[in-house]
């Protein structure tokens, strides 16, 4: 018996497809356009469809038989063993093969926001942290890392990275993505794509598009956009994550923008992301989203339809249930509304990918077996130095930090014993762990508490609740200021609990009508500053919060994005001095809670003017931080310059550690273009270095900027360069300006295409 | 010597004008394209430049030798007397007739918002109080009043009305627009516009068009709307004014939409509304809007470039000041830089205005001298009846109003007894007499506590102020309780406090960061409430507060939107039962103070749902109103009808006042579309009819639903109707549907044109 060419791995992947195209039943193609939602067992010893509704009436056995497009998070739904879950995992994916025809495996997909969202393993940073730490290199190495992981399991796909720009800070999700900025977005999602697809993994771009802008900030509300908005904000973050990252999947978006979903919308998901941009992997839905244009959204009249929209729209995948991409969809294109061409798109779409993982392959294996080490100590090392560049320091006054190693400490808060506090919503332990109260957290997460302890030995350190993160009870204020002031200063660590749907005070779901720190504990935080006592703020948050009522009344405010399980290590190394904090802003830190929606990028007119009474302008603004150490700034390139519309040219910056310890600055380079054809952000920024300093060492960075950054779209909606005057801006936060270089383009306007520099390439020396 | 043919009102205008044009100078014909702001000294003596920096260097004898577009407000900057205001005004006209080389007067222009913004001059309620009445005969014949007076002192246009949908409430110039519904503003204004062209006075739509939708709610920041939100929300009310009321000018807005400034949008001011809605009036910018394309929304590097891409857009006269289309004008059409035509077409448009309003006939002559009543006894009335249908009763669970007549009712709040209370920030009292401690208010105008003691002469009234309506200062509270305490029931009179730019709570550039009570009112009523006397809350206000915080704990709660100068006895009567309330929110009422922006035009995934822990649902929706008396609704009409995609289908409703009062129902017309192209508001009001019923008695009201009335703008940015099934819900508001009608459109998808139908006519029997 010869080999079918389909199972040739010497023929080329198009080929081999075509050829099995060919072969298949139409149902067959189908079952590869969708995945279900499968639980491994707690004692390893199987994968079967956790919801019953998701697969409607099929049985488990009977389904498999056509083949399965894929299996949907198989560690992430119940605490199991890493190692067993392995060999579920393996199992299942024996059981498939051996039922199908054609004997080929399912793409087996999990979360990995911030690590592998399986039990016993590393809960990293939230991508808010990410943000923080300006510091792409290692975003890309905890990417490798957590591909590394993924892979040693028999997952193929992982569901991120979150490539949302903040749009409105109450919305819940906001700890999931890495700020307000589309460039830092672009580039530190697109450094996590390189390292999941450095380790082989199927990185997946998400939410595409628009889903961090609904009104309100309520979760899956309608976003209201304009296609400039849309354009310059929203997109060039995935843009980056293709070209520069090569990710392989893109996740439609749930929300409708303008009256269309996303889900729906043939013009974003092939006239965007195939014709202009080249994509050539697959687009999944985002979880029963498919089914939404039909029960939320109302685009479409039944669950057939639904399938037609998503499909022609071209969203190959529907995850994690075949609600409308089985039966409803094979009906349809035997009755003609779908045509059978649309099928054959996405199907080969799917086992292009599933030939270049090699799932064609007749000798295909699924993982080896063996030990299954998912915290490893390189992980933590990891975790650690992430969590430790991501603190920010927003506020030291008066040198209140780092704490003298005798001082008496009182650490008050509901966020300062609790190893949850650590985590963010996609974290295992809090997405899933919160069902199953009786297992342990799998990991080891010192909490802030411990953490100071364990930094400050020589140190009497008290404890006091003082209050839960939500609950109203002040009953434990009275305590919690006897322990301050008791104490030489008050570490007062508050923040959010992470949690699903309403579980939590951030997380998917947990939408926010205002900034206002939840619960009572902006009213703890009152009675410790009124104690006299020097409080030092910790926030252990998912999202910004209004601090303006405490402005110059706080010893210190350090701010911590959900830093992950080293997390309590890292927030109590800054405070005792062994860590010198270098996190920035990846959002703006507000002065009231109302008024939002509101980011820094604003045109002039969302500044603060005399034409309303209110001054949206934050508190601490996009891209600031402290360090325990000074730096000294000096811009080195020439000035008034000009280039032409398609020029560049070099901006150095030499920056020199003044203090006594060593420390990191981040240089970050804004634009400001005074005079444009559409109202332009006062500025926004265009490049950043990290640099690490010895004290007295000094370094030059040169930013390359191309004129191409200074792009916009315009008013037919091309991507254009317009000669004139701009103003590059060497700062230390988007308000603190260090220097300014004023250029001007010269030459004609110049429309933009897809091969448009999309990064200021940086040089340190 | 024979009369030149632009003399000769025998001509056609266009002919008159046309050949005026070629008599003028460039210089004569930007003269024509502005309007500068001038102020009626109090003693009557002369009207020159309020401004120095409006008219930059020119001088006032040298400016008008060539001629002036308009003038600005004379009567509306000082408390000057208005029949020595006439007398200025006039003499100002003959200055500049006998200045220039062809004696063609200014365009005299005011506000006329809520009344014509001058000091004796009757104020009116506030437009959303018209919202509340749903009563479009009585805002035409308002108009028709406001119309007289201005024409009385010689005033040709009045700027106004405020056709901008509500799309934030924290927005401080809610209090100037209808609501928050299309289809109410659009029949309402446009009701308005009738009444004022009727008087001969030029309406003028402003703001066109976005403006109520910045984001954040900030007066002027940029507005973020997709072309489907702008063309099914903002720009209908614009549409129908135009094509139903004859508007004669249309105001450019200040704001961007998506980065493009209204002023410099020539699709919207020429491709839309010239090429498409076929509208020959002229485009008025708003007050420094052309300047502001320079200084604010940086679109432009200098004033010529202003005025050309303004001109270039559509807008005809800058307001009120020549800094753009002056010299800096002429020197650019001198240069080349502005093409020659673009000021002919808009000297044409303002020269064709002059000329049918008698401008250029050699018999004109300003208004007759003599004396000036601009507060009759009818405008009185007049204001009386809107005031009273535009209360709303909110809440009466438990019948606590009406007031027993010998009742003891402690009047608490610092809305009881300020007469300023009823005004809104464009009545003249609120505008200009700030400025002018010195002068009394005008106008007679009786608080709630005056008219309350006048209304229940036998009741023991007491009165508390309790706190200021922002100061933080609680010490009055004490009082208050005390008089509460003392009282059988407590009416606690709060709300706002109506200024410009940061004077007061509501008005332009008074915008609020939540929907809170200002100051300490919210403590107060928390104050008075923990009394256990029942409380009565009395609102007057420009926006609507979140009261959730109330729910179920008050006696009754009653609405009032700055009533005008007879809000007074308005709130007063329905508080005795004198008047029995009609009035339906125009505006939803949140539970909350954040969350915002949310009106009741909502797709699903804009109601309450799962996918968000939020509730945006407000606590009194849109629609909403009580009444003393009980009405029973029959839906007579049959059901289960198709109709093709262009019919009608008429529906008809009979109510019956069942109690033992006379009033007024508002029967009210949602359409609820179920599935459609692109997702569509969960329902949206297309019809409505007040009813006034004497008890016992019965109507009935047949609306004509025409099929286009379901129609909304496509994915190609059409204005299409769907086939399909749809609902007609038959309502007392939009939350409490009586009856459903269902329909089916059959038919292909219609693509509707300007003739559209935009009214659901409406007749009662």
């Amino acid at each position: 018996m010869t080999t079918a060419p389909w199972r040739d791995p010497a023929l080329p992947a198009a080929a081999r497809v075509d050829d099995l195209l060919t072969r298949m039943t139409l149902e067959e193609k189908a079952a590869q356009l969708y995945g279900v939602w499968v639980g491994a067992a707690t004692d390893g010893d199987g994968v079967a469809p956790l919801q019953r509704e998701m697969t409607a009436d099929y049985e488990w056995d009977e389904l498999i038989t056509l083949g399965l497009g894929q299996l949907t998070r198989s560690f992430g739904t119940a605490p199991v063993d890493p190692a067993l879950g392995a060999r579920a995992l393996a199992r299942a994916q024996r059981r498939i093969t051996a039922a199908g025809r054609f004997g080929i495996p399912a793409i087996a997909h999990e979360e990995c926001l911030a690590g592998f969202t399986a039990w016993q393993a590393t809960a990293y940073p939230v991508p808010l942290a990410w943000g923080a730490a300006f510091d792409p290199p290692l975003v890309e190495e905890l990417g490798r890392h957590i591909g590394h992981d993924l892979r040693s399991v028999g997952v193929h796909q992982g569901l991120a990275p979150v490539l949302d720009v903040v749009r409105d800070p109450r919305w819940g999700r906001v700890e999931e993505t890495i700020g307000e900025d589309p460039y830092l977005v672009g580039t530190i999602g697109t450094a996590y794509v390189r390292g999941l697809e450095q380790a082989g993994i199927i990185a997946t771009l998400k939410h595409f598009a628009g889903y961090a802008s609904s009104v309100g900030a309520r979760n899956l509300a309608p976003v209201r956009a304009g296609v400039r908005e849309f354009a310059d904000v929203t997109l060039p973050p995935f843009e980056m994550a293709l070209r520069e990252g090569g990710a392989r999947s893109v996740m439609a978006a749930y929300n409708e923008t303008d009256g269309v979903p996303a889900s729906a919308d043939p013009r974003l998901l092939t006239g965007l992301l195939r014709d202009e941009w080249d994509f050539e992997g697959t687009v999944v839905a985002d979880y029963f989203g498919i089914g939404f244009l039909q029960s939320l959204h109302r685009v479409a009249g039944t669950e057939a339809e639904a399938a037609r929209l998503a499909l022609a729209a071209g969203i190959d995948v529907e995850l994690p249930t075949l609600k409308c991409y089985g039966r409803p969809l094979v009906a349809a294109v035997r009755e003609g509304t779908v045509p059978q061409a649309l099928v054959d798109r996405a199907a080969r779409r799917v086992l292009l990918q599933k030939c270049e993982l090699g799932l064609l392959d007749e000798d295909w294996e699924p993982a080896r077996e063996g030990p299954v080490d998912l915290d490893s100590t390189a992980n933590r090392a990891l975790a650690r130095r992430l969590a430790e560049e991501s603190v920010v320091l927003l506020d030291n006054p008066d040198g209140t930090l780092p704490l003298a190693p005798g001082t008496r400490v009182a650490v008050v808060g509901p966020r300062a014993a609790d190893a949850l506090a650590m985590l963010g919503c996609y974290s295992f332990p809090s997405h899933v762990l919160t069902h199953h109260p009786e297992v342990d957290l799998g990991i080891a997460i010192p909490t802030v508490l411990d953490s100071l302890r364990a930094e400050l030995p020589d140190a009497k350190v008290t404890f006091a609740e003082g209050c839960d993160v939500s609950d109203p009870d002040t009953s434990g204020f009275q305590e919690a200021v006897a322990r301050a002031a008791e104490a030489d200063v008050c570490v007062a660590v508050l923040g959010d609990r992470a949690g699903l749907f309403g579980r939590g005070t951030s997380g998917e779901g947990c939408d926010v009508t205002d900034l206002a720190l939840p619960g009572v504990q902006a009213d703890l935080l009152d009675t410790l500053v009124a104690t006299g006592v020097p409080v030092v703020l910790v926030l252990l948050t998912g999202r910004p919060y209004a601090l303006g009522r405490w402005h110059g009344r706080l010893g210190a405010v350090v701010q911590a994005f959900f830093p992950g399980e080293e997390g309590g290590p890292a927030v109590a190394g800054v405070l005792s001095g062994r860590v010198n904090p270098s996190g920035r802003l990846p959002v703006s830190v507000p002065r009231v809670p109302g008024g939002q929606p509101w980011t820094y990028l604003q045109p002039p007119l969302g500044l603060a003017g005399e034409v309303s009474n209110l001054d949206p302008t934050p508190l601490y603004p996009f891209g600031h931080g402290h360090s325990y150490t000074t730096f000294a700034w000096e811009t080195v390139s020439g000035k008034e310059t000009e280039i032409g519309t398609d020029g560049s040219y070099d901006v150095t910056v030499a920056v020199r550690n003044t203090g006594e310890q060593a420390g990191a600055e981040v240089v970050q380079l804004y634009l400001h273009d005074p005079v444009a054809s559409v109202t332009r952000p006062d500025v926004r920024l265009i490049g950043y270095q990290r640099v690490e300093l010895a004290p007295g060492e000094s370094r030059r960075v040169t930013f390359r900027f191309h004129a191409d950054l200074s792009a916009f779209t315009d008013r037919e909606g091309a991507r254009v360069v317009e000669p004139g005057a701009l103003e590059l801006r060497v700062a230390a936060s988007s308000a603190d300006v260090r220097d300014t270089v004023p250029l001007r383009l010269t030459g004609p306007v110049r429309r933009l295409g897809p091969d448009r520099v999309l990064r200021c390439e940086t040089r340190v020396e």
